[in-house]
């Protein structure tokens, strides 16, 4: 990996930061943030521009550009990775670090008084620029929105923003037409006393309308924003792809409509003045509902006393709680990607000892056994394929430069996951092809009591996911160990594969309660810097759980796994699980059996079955 | 009991909140808080002026009166205390319940446009002014500092402000000369570059300086503020009680000291003017330390560039890590308060089939025993004597018209703690003196392995206090049982009972991680409304876990028991326990016999001891 060559893209980036083309007034600082428009995990090419003028593409990073300067704040997972990649022209502020300044800590010590900021305004969400905007300002600088976005004015071979086809989804999908959407999500404004609603993330969109798009790889997710009033529904969105005629009749634009169905299509680029327009027209006690995370562009166009902010939105929290029609389809998407990954671990447990199996290849294997399945439509993010001490790397995906070749001698540890159109899978194995020694399932044996612990764990109705995060650690931690992640995240259904408002994790965020119909992962780990990583990962459905009573008639919930692959038994210390736990297995790999087996004897994977029923055989506990 | 009568009250209250005497501009509205202006959770009788204005006494509560009304917040605790002791004048706000409005919007809702709400500056504290300010400038309103309180203008027959002599405490109590303190102060004042540390929480107070008094029942402080400068060190302080020898000798009033460490005293009500001059006189980047929780008064006397603001002060987190004379001195009175309740016990189980023994009397009788120890101060909170349905009541003070009499035929919980000179006690048993149903004992086991899961867990060195909430009630929610209650609460060192930055609870405060040294209790409890109450409560100190490897070297704590009393195994249901659980219970209890065995033996109480005998009978479970 050669570091990119900046000096002349930071030159040209000064130079317009002092155009009067672009900016009213020089800025002597210009921050790049991560994000989009719409406050994306996964962004398209085009909205890299973090990445192209600094070199760096890790998934998290903001740049910083001052007249002298150029600066890269980043966190641990990415030290390395931004080293190689950018050149002596910038600074690399490692995150987490005691010494690292925070920006605006060093944008004060940096610059001269009375500096101005710049930042594009549809990019840095709303509780950012306040923060920020209020830091500088005690310091005597100024934060300013610059409305062109300066990267894009030097980005000459930028690619276009992406306008693909939509897919719309049925009543069999998706559960809910999306007028009963809007229904009920005017009924959540009613009662909030709000008279707009204002749809910023690409998810919700998608869910509101039922509609799905390719405009960035593995969120099968549209660049669009909505507009909802009482009477009143607008879609902004560009491309001809309002004029197919499978979407024209789904959002029934030729129809004719109770007025406060009737979809106002409108360009995208259109949102802001749209939006200004709302602002103004608002009379006293009118409040216009946004995300907090909306960007401050958006955020702004509402005049203060009008805005009504929630950290999750109603169509956030309504998405997380799948119905039934979505429920069934995630069995149905599970139980398709098990078929995939029995195909695959038949395959690898046959070529691996041929020493011609890489990481790369057996991710290429994966994807090829999914595509086979029916309704399949891409991967639901970057395979992370890795084996002996790339496993350590929580975030790796494997590039030629680091392509290793599995083998007998090490652990693989497998995270991967599709979008099919009934939905959205993400499962993590962690296997050996030969013998592992004695620690390593020491090791594996915590995590996958753990992942038992999450599993099985009973709880009453409306606890929140990080109060169960010390049951996946409990085992670990007795012994010293640990590992450095959340244990789960929301699944959206033929969605984001990581979406809120729900969680299962130690750092205390603002997550909403768990309720019956969420859908989470359970993944807990152990990682071994240099030598191997252990990851263990269903998605599981929260579900109503019987118990002897029933304090306060609160009910109570557990989970059900919908990952149905089996757990790699040689990878097991039996004489480590207690009765209960050794149950939980066999229970577990009886079900994949009948499910998985089922399905695969069904689609004539006679070999795959084969390898199945000698990977579910129960465990025997010796007392 | 029943209502007190507050017609002429509110009468008086409503024309000093027009008379220019006591304000500028009429105030519309008037809010009683709890507090005292240290924002304590035990206040002095002096301090209860809402409790004078409408007759409820409880702990939380805020009043507030307007022209037309008078309405009473409190939560479910106290909705029928309130009830009884209020009369028709008040209007009971439920909190927690849906359609209670906030104090805010009910002020909207009431209030003429553009009114005005005062309150006792002193009294509300800083981030709670904040919050009410902003909501009822939104709507129209202002909130007014109102310098003279307005319920001491019609409090004829106040009680007077207690000024109570004071103790010192030598090194062999507290480990650390106040010079010491004093020193370490400034350094975390030097690494946060402030110039100035103001000290508002009476404990805090008393803790710096190694003093204890008597001025708050249950609670050894005295009223009194500092501020401590880089050179300068201002105590203010009433009475004549810096006229003690003692006190004079102990805080070097006489000696000739180097100036940085040479107290000025001054009078406790020339606080605010001090601090007034304080930040008059500061330069710009020079700051002053003050807790978020400060009064607004205090908080307001420094220009809000000049003030740096934390949730908890350097003082508050240095006296939570107890050093080695600390934690001696709580351990020796955790031995003493133990011989207490084996003679208690052991009296109970003699007297109770009398049927004489009243809730009353249980509690008076623990007293006495207590006052028997060494170095006995006083209670530190007031006795929890509740027996069948009162144990169910979580908060549950006996009192005549409740007193219930102790039998062989119901559950009895007993929530007691006392005051030393070398140490603070907090210690709940639960216990039957007959035969208890298995339905009780089955409840009462859930308990026991929920406080054996907290007590046994280990974590790793930095976990903060809630993620350990889970595992105490794991056990209950398997069976669909949970308590409204957290688990656990930071207790002092011949200070208050209940004191921060840490503890153990599901709900999300910012507590700070646990570390070697903090003193937490684990107190997890069933309570069936009509019934019976369960808790089992030990106090616990943090101290270094080995365990068989060290992920990332960060160390595990895990807790050492300080409590030392019988866990009464006739309440065990053994065969819901683990072996390790019946081990931790036999371990336990062998501990008990040693060290309390050994401590009754000294004291000469052979009773107590045959009494502890019995009761630590190693339980056996059947494989």
């Amino acid at each position: 990996m050669s570091p990119k060559i900046t000096t002349e893209l930071l030159k040209q980036l000064r130079q317009v930061m002092k155009s009067p083309k672009y900016v009213q007034e020089p800025v002597q600082a210009y921050i790049v943030p991560s994000g989009d428009a719409h406050q994306s995990e996964y962004i398209a090419p085009c909205d890299c521009r973090r990445a192209f003028i600094s070199g760096f593409d890790g998934s998290a990073g903001t740049a910083i550009v001052t007249e002298q300067h150029a600066a890269m704040w980043t966190d641990g997972r990415y030290f390395l990775q931004a080293a190689h990649q950018m050149d002596n022209n910038w600074t690399l502020m490692k995150m987490g670090l005691k010494d690292t300044p925070t920006q605006e800590d060093w944008l004060v010590s940096v610059l001269p008084e009375g500096s101005k900021v710049g930042v594009d305004p549809f990019i840095i969400p709303a509780d950012q620029w306040k923060r920020m905007s209020k830091a500088l300002r005690s310091a005597g600088h100024d934060l300013v929105p610059v409305k062109e976005n300066l990267i894009d004015t030097i980005w000459t071979d930028c690619p276009q923003r992406p306008c693909k086809p939509l897919i719309t989804l049925d009543l069999s999908y998706t559960g809910l037409s999306w007028r009963d959407k809007i229904v009920a999500l005017r009924s959540k404004m009613a009662e909030r006393k709000v008279l707009w609603f204002v749809v910023t993330a690409l998810d919700e969109v998608a869910w509101l309308f039922n509609l799905r798009g390719s405009d960035v790889e593995y969120n099968p997710v549209f660049f669009a924003y909505a507009v909802i009033g009482m009477n009143t529904i607008r879609l902004f969105i560009d491309g001809d792809r309002m004029m197919d005629p499978a979407v024209r009749e789904h959002l029934q634009l030729d129809s004719t409509l109770e007025p406060e169905f009737k979809i106002q299509v409108m360009p995208y680029g259109s949102i802001l003045s749209e939006l200004q327009a709302v602002g103004a027209g608002l009379s006293p006690k009118e409040k216009v509902w946004l995300s907090d995370k909306a960007s401050y562009a958006l955020t702004e166009a509402i005049p203060k006393v009008y805005r009504y902010l929630t950290p999750y939105t109603p169509i956030c929290i309504a998405k997380a709680v799948k119905n039934a029609s979505e429920t069934e389809g995630m069995r149905r998407a599970h139980i398709k990607d098990a078929v995939a990954l029995c195909e695959l671990f038949n395959w690898l447990e046959k070529e691996v000892p041929k020493g011609t199996v890489t990481e790369i290849i057996a991710a290429d294997k994966a994807e090829e056994f999914r595509s086979q399945q029916k309704d399949f439509v891409e991967l639901s993010f970057a395979t992370i394929s890795s084996t002996g001490p790339n496993g350590a790397i929580i975030h790796y995906k494997p590039v030629p430069e680091t392509n290793r070749t599995l083998s007998v001698n090490e652990i693989y540890l497998l995270d991967s996951g599709a979008q099919y159109k009934d939905g959205t899978t993400d499962v993590t194995r962690t296997v050996h092809f030969g013998t592992p020694s004695a620690y390593e399932k020491e090791c594996f044996t915590y995590v996958l009591k753990g992942h038992i612990a999450v599993s099985a764990a009973i709880f009453p109705n409306g606890t929140k996911g990080h109060l169960l995060d010390s049951f996946a650690r409990s085992a670990l931690w007795d012994c010293g160990l640990d590992y450095l992640h959340g244990t789960g995240h929301g699944v959206g259904s033929f969605l984001n594969v990581h979406e809120g408002p729900c969680g299962i994790s130690y750092k205390t965020f603002a997550d909403e309660p768990l309720e019956a119909g969420m859908i989470v992962s359970d993944e807990p780990g152990y990682y071994e810097d240099g030598s191997f990583g252990i990851r263990i990962e269903n998605v599981v459905l929260v579900i109503p759980a019987e118990t002897k009573y029933n304090f306060k008639n609160r009910g109570s919930l557990t989970f059900e796994p919908l990952t149905l692959v089996p757990i790699q038994t040689k990878m097991i210390d039996v004489n480590l699980l207690t009765q209960k736990e050794c149950n939980w297995v066999n229970d577990y790999h009886q079900k994949c059996r009948e499910v998985i087996g089922t399905e695969l004897e069904r689609q004539g994977r006679h070999e795959a079955l084969q390898w199945l029923i000698r990977e579910t055989e129960p465990l025997i506990r010796i007392q």
